[in-house]
């Protein structure tokens, strides 16, 4: 009666932590297919892997840094890496429960050396995130150019370690070379359409670590809410949020997301869209929006942003001003996709300022001309404007440094192409919109798109700088965020990061997915199964 | 770019909380809207309520029994649930922040009365949930035929209950008649697909009696493992679970779900899945299942059950008597549905008790043998036998008082004609089978169900006894199971409890759902949102 799925029964997968030494270890094989490079996810560009393994002792494990390292003892980046990462790796030490040897304390060190002291810094568009592991008796090298570039080595050492069936921890002699596919690899998530608590967004930064994501879009504010609280101009939240005092995000609060996403290489990448998707703007700042007409009268409703008034250009330029100094990274979203021109049509000063600025009846023109206007304003504050793929669509004059974002699924593959032959960078979003589900397996959607399989030279391909994974919030919020993330996220995870090559094929990503997905939710995230099985260590919460 | 979504902006909707004296009290329609009818999930049969309001105090509230009333102080049930309505209906009072006043403690009293004294008892088919609850001031009468009507009322008075803007908690005088349209209402959890934890059923059972719902279905063992640890049989769980420890459920698991669904009037109905869906059987107990051969030799792989040893019936036989003690509902469900004949075709014995029986080369005869004899043997231990359609489908000689269970989503209603013609009672799945998840409000598909459109006479419809909500476990674990559920079960809930005709619009339940899922969401169940919108308290988990 479980009927219209899948009828095939699959087999349990026991964890990793079930490894037979003097089986597993001497057929490579099979041991490969268990641990080793596809124990790690995304997987790396290069692995060489033996089943030569070193035991781990909690008692006797040290994260340390390499002498020739710029970072020292410290560190912000380290140091808070190397205590999250031994909780991580030692799970049941934490709990408490571990098994202690007061003898045989062999020790184990990983040493990790940097090439930049960029422990203080935030993570950006041009941060390395290479890193080369090294495994071997008694010790573990990574060295990487960049903090980043040793976080995301620090992320693989962790998942190379496993327990045997006596809890033992263990990991193997194990070489990698790595860096990411594409150095834009993000999450999206809307917190105007449903509110997410503080605590939600950390999270979901953990687990993006853990699949390597490097930048958090946080689609902060839109139509139904306002929930971002400015010091310019308290009224937006006060008035526009869902409830002026819980469901908001204090500077404080924004701070700390900030904060925990740099720990993480994460780059917080804020987006104020306009014109339109302002709707709840309007609510803490009069004259804002457009008034729109009923014939010679306002209907009492409101549109898009009002672009005829001074007053709208100085009122964006002291809260872009105000955004661009609390979001220390150098890019700025600004929107404006889906402008309904209706309300604007309606407008008599909107028509009269067509007519003064010779734009005839053509809408596109004035909405080109509002988000050149923004677009102005967020460079004269030193930022990168990201848009939606729109603006580009409608008005292909914008700066060249503007970053193009393609959200619409007909036909993404042809607008990679036109966008890039204008020279323009780009992010892909639109084949990993993942807050639209679908019953069984959809991450296999994901996982098999090709990013780069549009007509176009290779020059082209290179302004393709990465993908984007968006969780929208019409129906989601934090009763089931996370289970909906993950691990669908992950499957653009791998392919933003690794070898397309290499991973070519979904079958063999399924039983990896399926492990780092146990993983996933042995660290606490509530990521949800791919199908019938279980975990060695089942989520514990309710 | 949150295209492919509806792009209809609704409104967030306040919680019930926000209530404003001398406008919505004098305004009853506006008053309706919020609060009284509409505030209690699932529609009560009849509602007479009105703006008269009156203020609870958690420091002079009280739970007690009505001088007529059967049942006393010590009834288990009622002790129980009036331990369990005060904690949720004075929610800040229990997290210790609640309003105090020393002053004008004006005494509110709930006096309970029922009929019967079945305080120990199990709820059974034929109990009834017919309930009065008459609430004027200082005090509220509910009265019942038993405690699990009085369980039901309860719900009813704690969904009336709402705190206006001061955090002051009121009632309106209402006056509610209230008994359920279906007296089968179940939900199916399914833990051989994935393990679920205990604490996860549990949960479980609390938001069912919410949504008073009465039954769980518990489709404990299926192909993938069999975690019911039995006592006769212990290799089938240490052999046949995810794992012998931690992936099971002992005998106290089980008798603390069965005690806990007892205190909210919910009966547990365990289903024995044979003779197809049982691969994890064979593990361990040797000579269960069918040999299946290629050509003329075992091929290693096993088929359903082995209907042809009489070792297979002796098995059956301890096994349903045990699970008959286990479980004290009168229903026991025996499954019977999707066998494979492939096997059994290939088996030189499956063919030569054929031969003997004079089935020909009809394998459906072999199974109506197999399933009579399986149905036999639990009635002779006085149990009702609940089976999926496919039994009758094949075989439509099966006692007159098993219960078909319709689980195919094409053709249902020509289901059941068929089988209520032939006079058998039904329990109808299909149209309720919520694991199967959509993009968007795929809860209104389940709401519009009308069980009881299908061609046939008055007598016939009486023989549909229920409806259940399956959440089959391919893609659900902890991680997932209750943002799935919740709150698209309670939509079924509705339809199952509700008359008809006054539920007969979805656009008018939608903000009475929306209300009733911040109502789950404030008492710790995650039920995932319905549309764009926020609950005065959000969830605080992550």
């Amino acid at each position: 009666m479980a009927a219209w799925a899948t009828s095939k029964t699959v087999e349990a997968r026991r964890g990793p932590g079930v490894h037979h030494p003097g089986v597993d270890d001497t057929v490579s094989g099979v041991w490969n297919r268990r641990r080793g490079v596809e124990g790690v996810w995304p997987l790396p560009q290069t692995v060489t892997t033996s089943p030569e393994r070193y035991p781990l002792n909690s008692q006797a494990f040290y994260f340390g840094y390499g002498r020739q390292s710029a970072a020292k003892p410290g560190c912000s980046v380290l140091d808070a890496a190397f205590k999250r990462y031994f909780s991580l790796i030692f799970q049941d030490y934490t709990s408490g429960n571990g098994p202690l040897r007061f003898n045989q304390n062999k020790p184990f060190t990983v040493e990790v050396s940097v090439d930049h002291d960029d422990c203080e810094s935030y993570p950006n568009e041009d941060s390395s995130e290479r890193y080369n592991l090294s495994v071997s008796a008694g010790k573990a090298s990574l060295n990487a150019e960049t903090v980043w570039g040793a976080v995301r080595g620090l992320e693989s050492f962790s998942q190379l370690v496993y327990q045997d069936e006596y809890g033992s921890y263990f990991v193997n002699k194990t070489e990698i070379d790595d860096f990411p596919r594409f150095k834009f690899r993000g999450i999206l998530l809307d917190t105007s359409r449903h509110y997410l608590p503080v605590t939600a967004i950390l999270k979901t930064l953990d687990a993006m670590a853990y699949s390597k994501f490097n930048v958090f879009h946080w689609h902060i504010v839109d139509d139904p809410s306002f929930p971002y609280q400015s010091s310019t101009f308290p009224d937006l939240s006060s008035k526009g949020a869902f409830h002026p005092m819980t469901h908001i995000y204090t500077q404080s609060d924004v701070r700390r997301v900030i904060s925990h996403a740099r720990l993480w290489g994460i780059r917080v990448i804020p987006e104020f869209d306009s014109p339109g998707h302002t709707q709840s703007w309007g609510k803490g700042q009069p004259d804002l929006l457009t008034p729109c007409y009923r014939g010679s009268t306002p209907s009492g409703t409101f549109g898009p942003v009002n672009p005829v008034l001074p007053s709208t250009y100085q009122f964006m330029t002291k809260l872009f001003k105000e955004v661009s100094s609390v979001f220390p990274d150098s890019y700025i979203h600004l929107g404006g996709d889906e402008v309904d021109f209706g309300c604007w049509k309606s407008n008599p000063d909107v028509r009269a300022f067509m007519q003064k600025m010779g734009f005839g009846g053509n809408f596109l023109k004035l909405e080109a001309f509002y988000m050149e206007s923004i677009v102005n304003i967020t460079s004269a504050l030193n930022k990168t404007s990201i848009v939606w793929q729109d603006v580009f669509d409608y008005h292909e004059k914008i700066p060249k440094d503007t970053v193009l974002h393609i959200w619409k699924g007909t036909g993404y593959k042809e607008e990679l192409s036109r966008i890039t032959k204008a020279g323009m960078r780009v992010v892909l979003a639109a084949p990993w919109y993942i807050n639209h589900i679908a019953y069984g397996q959809d991450w296999r959607k994901s996982y098999t798109v090709q990013p780069l399989n549009f007509s176009g030279t290779d020059e082209q391909k290179k302004l393709v700088i990465g993908g984007e994974v968006a969780m929208w919030g019409e129906y989601v919020d934090a009763t089931n965020l996370h289970p909906r993330l993950w691990p669908r996220a992950s499957a653009g995870a791998e392919r933003l990061w690794s070898d397309e090559q290499q991973t070519s094929s979904v079958d063999k990503a399924f039983p990896r997915l399926q492990d780092f997905r146990c993983l996933l939710v042995r660290r606490g995230i509530r990521a949800e199964p791919l199908f019938v099985g279980h975990c060695k260590h089942e989520y514990q919460g309710i």
